[in-house]
This record gives structure tokens, sequence and C-alpha cells, in this order.
């Protein structure tokens, strides 16, 4: 049976994240992702909310994901229910954050030395395992293999649909008066074992600087006490899906 | 004109690290090191002397790298000049360092959560961004080929090279009741740009526990205060050269 328009019904909360909850349904092999307006950052410790975020959030990562599987990347995406919920496949996810940067910013630039906003000579593959005790920390292929994470099969999977999204999104913003500066993706196993692209593309996830200007049209607004985040979040709404 | 015996003289000295000076000779295409025993940790944060070191280090990382030459390994050495001395090929050093791991320990242990011991499941290789002001960073290739520290081509070299060191150094240490634990090491381009192994292979730069006890032969005796610690590398240059 395939899904079948209207007939999910929502069940018990499976989990509650930072900015989503998810839920199970009468039909085990789909999940219902529900987009909050909570914001953390820095690992949990500043808090707060961002109205609207939400919406934002659950319509871009939808708009982004449709496009996607038109390029080629497989991802949870099912059916959107509303403007924070929608219907996603069952997927376990991959205990990693992947990140893709195309200009040093945020912990890259820490780390490194390198000035924010100096583009990298070439798209930098980062990824995190996702322990929140450990404060997510950065670790390579070999670390992968050696904990089991996932298999090398899996992780060259994932190296080409990651670098497969930066180009597509790195296309769209262009197109938008929007430099890509970096993004941080999740990917899981749905019930075939197949890895596709899960959790979201949003605001919360990606780098967005206005091409021109430099502004900032992300969640650093937030982590930086810089203000006027809403307005950030409904201007990369409107220019990337040109919603108002 | 080749290395000739006894032709080599020493020159202004051209840098001091941490354990070990280098000097320019009378043949641009040679330099000469010289090992001390002062002992360094945490990136210099702990000071220490362990008398004999130098003795021990030059002698054991020149017994190793002819070795690894005959394994198809290139190194820098070219020939012991005393205890403490050595010709080695001028070299450019790639500023990474090469860490290979088959037994969770030290930093890889707290930043993973992994019990100090715990096998891995197959070796890891790790790089680290040579640079004493952002405490020597972990990076990956992906930040290698950006900041072009490194060629596509110079990395490949560099870890095939880097596992065949550690199968060479784990039968080696297997045959003397010895567990490699890790080990670090460096590399550099000799004056054709060719990848050869330099640096040093040594108890500063590896960790050697006693197969049956478990005890440390190693610096870790000295970033410890475990005592012992001229023991501990007297006994290792015994068990693994048969050298009193």
């Amino acid at each position: 049976m395939d899904y079948k328009d209207g007939a999910i019904e929502k069940r018990e909360q499976l989990y509650e994240g930072k900015a989503k909850k998810v839920y199970a349904t009468n039909d085990e092999r789909f999940y219902i992702v529900s987009y909050k307006d909570d914001a953390t950052a820095f690992n949990g410790q500043k808090k707060g909310t961002i109205v609207g975020k939400g919406v934002v959030n659950n319509r871009m990562s939808n708009f982004m994901m449709r496009l996607l599987e038109q390029e080629g990347v497989p991802t949870h995406f099912v059916e959107q229910l509303s403007d924070r919920e929608t219907v996603v496949h069952r997927v376990e996810i991959v205990p990693l954050e992947v990140i893709v940067r195309n200009i040093a910013a945020g912990s890259l630039s820490q780390r490194l030395g390198l000035e924010e906003g100096t583009p990298l000579s070439c798209p930098v593959l980062e990824f995190c395992y996702k322990n929140d005790d450990l404060g997510d920390p950065m670790i390579n292929n070999f670390h992968i293999y050696a904990m089991q994470l996932a298999t090398r099969e899996e992780l060259a999977q994932i190296e080409e649909y990651a670098f497969k999204v930066n180009a597509f999104l790195q296309k769209r913003c262009a197109m938008a008066g929007v430099t890509l500066v970096d993004f941080k993706i999740e990917f899981g196993r749905d019930l075939s074992g197949r890895i596709i692209l899960a959790d979201e593309i949003s605001p919360d996830t990606c780098r967005f600087w206005d091409s021109e200007t430099g502004e900032k049209l992300d969640k650093d607004r937030f982590r930086r006490n810089l203000g006027g985040v809403e307005d950030a979040y409904a201007e990369i709404r409107r220019r990337l899906m040109g919603e108002e």
C-alpha cells in the first residue's frame, strides 16, 4: 500500500527535539513532524522563541526537498499537512551532523583561525557525531567506520548527496541574491535500509547571507543577538520561495 | 653527488623545537637533527627533562626508519652521526600531525567518550593542523584541500604510508610483547617534491603498552606523572631494539 492522501492519523509523540516534535501515525511507515518556534543555540545553553519560525522552516524544508527529489536526492518528505506539520518517511537517523561549507564562518573560523567570510577554495564536508553529552564532536570517516555509525557504502552515498544538495542550494540561492555560506543536514535509513535525506533545510540549519550587503538572513541573528530575527526569516522565505 | 660518509659538517641552527634542534649543513640537500632530553606536554604547558630520552629517540627513530625503507616507505633518514645526532634529507614539512590509532586512548577517548583501552574495530587515521596558536586542531581531508596544505595526490600518498607504518610497527611491537596503541608521524616534501616520512618514531610519539600488564612504556608516564619515566624509555628500547 502506498501513501494515501488524508489517510494518515497522528498517534503518540515519539520524540521532542529542540525545534521539532515527531509523532507516530496509524501507518508504521510514516511519521508526522511538527515544527516549533523554539530556538536554542550553543548546545542548548541559549534558549528563546522566534515567532513564526516553525512555519517558515516546515514550508522551506518541504519546498527544498521536493526540488531535491527531482535532482536525484531521495528525501523523507511525503506530504505537507499544514503550516507546521508534515508527513515523512520513517527513518532511523544516522547519528551524524553532515556539514557543507563554502565560506569560512562559525566554528570553522574559530578552529582554523580563518576570518569569517573567507571563501574556501573548495567545498568542505565535515561530520559531527550527534551526541549532546560530548558536544557533537567533529569526527572523520575513520571514526565513523570504527564506531560503526555508518558503513563505507553508506558514507560514500551520504557524501555524494551532501555535495548534490550544496550544488542545488547554491544555485537556488544565487538566483535570489543570497550567498549560501554553509549548512547542516542529516540522513536516515528508511525501512528498506536506503539512505535518504531527513531532518530539515531551513534558516535554522543554513547560513544565508545577502550577496550584496552581507546581511545575515538566518539563525545567526538569534545566536549573536543581532535583532530582526523574525524579519530575517520572513525575508529569506520571500527570496528563496517567493512567499510573503 | 650522493651522500658521502663523513663529509657533512654542521652549520647554523635553523630551528629549535620542543624535543629537537635542526641544523643546516655544508650540503644544502641535508640537515642534521639533534635530539634533546627536554620534554613538554599539553601544547607546552607542562615542561620537564627525561634523562637519556634524546639518545633513545634518536636511535629508535633511525632503527625504525631503516626498516621502514625496506618496507617501501621512503624516509628522511640518511646517517646516524652519534647517539643524539643524525643526518637527514632536507624537507619542507607538511604541516600535519598524522595520527594512527588502534586502541582508544588520550584525546580520542575524551572526544568520543570511549574508555581508554577500547579496541577500535579498524585503524583510525586522524590529521591535526600543526599550529600551536590554534592548539593543533583536528581537521579532515577537505580542510586540507581547502587550506591547500597538501594536494589530493600527496594526501593519498600520506595515508598509504601511514597505514604501512602502522602495520609494520604493530608487527614489530607484537614480537616484543608490546601493544601499539597509537602514534603520530609527520611527512615532508624532499627537494624533488616527493613525500617522505620525516620527524621521528619514538616513545615521545607512540603509545606503547606492555601486552601482558598494560604498563605504559612511553611519554604518557611523563604526561600523567606516573613515575619511572627513564626506566620505561630504557625498557621499550630494550624490547624493540634489543639494546641495553
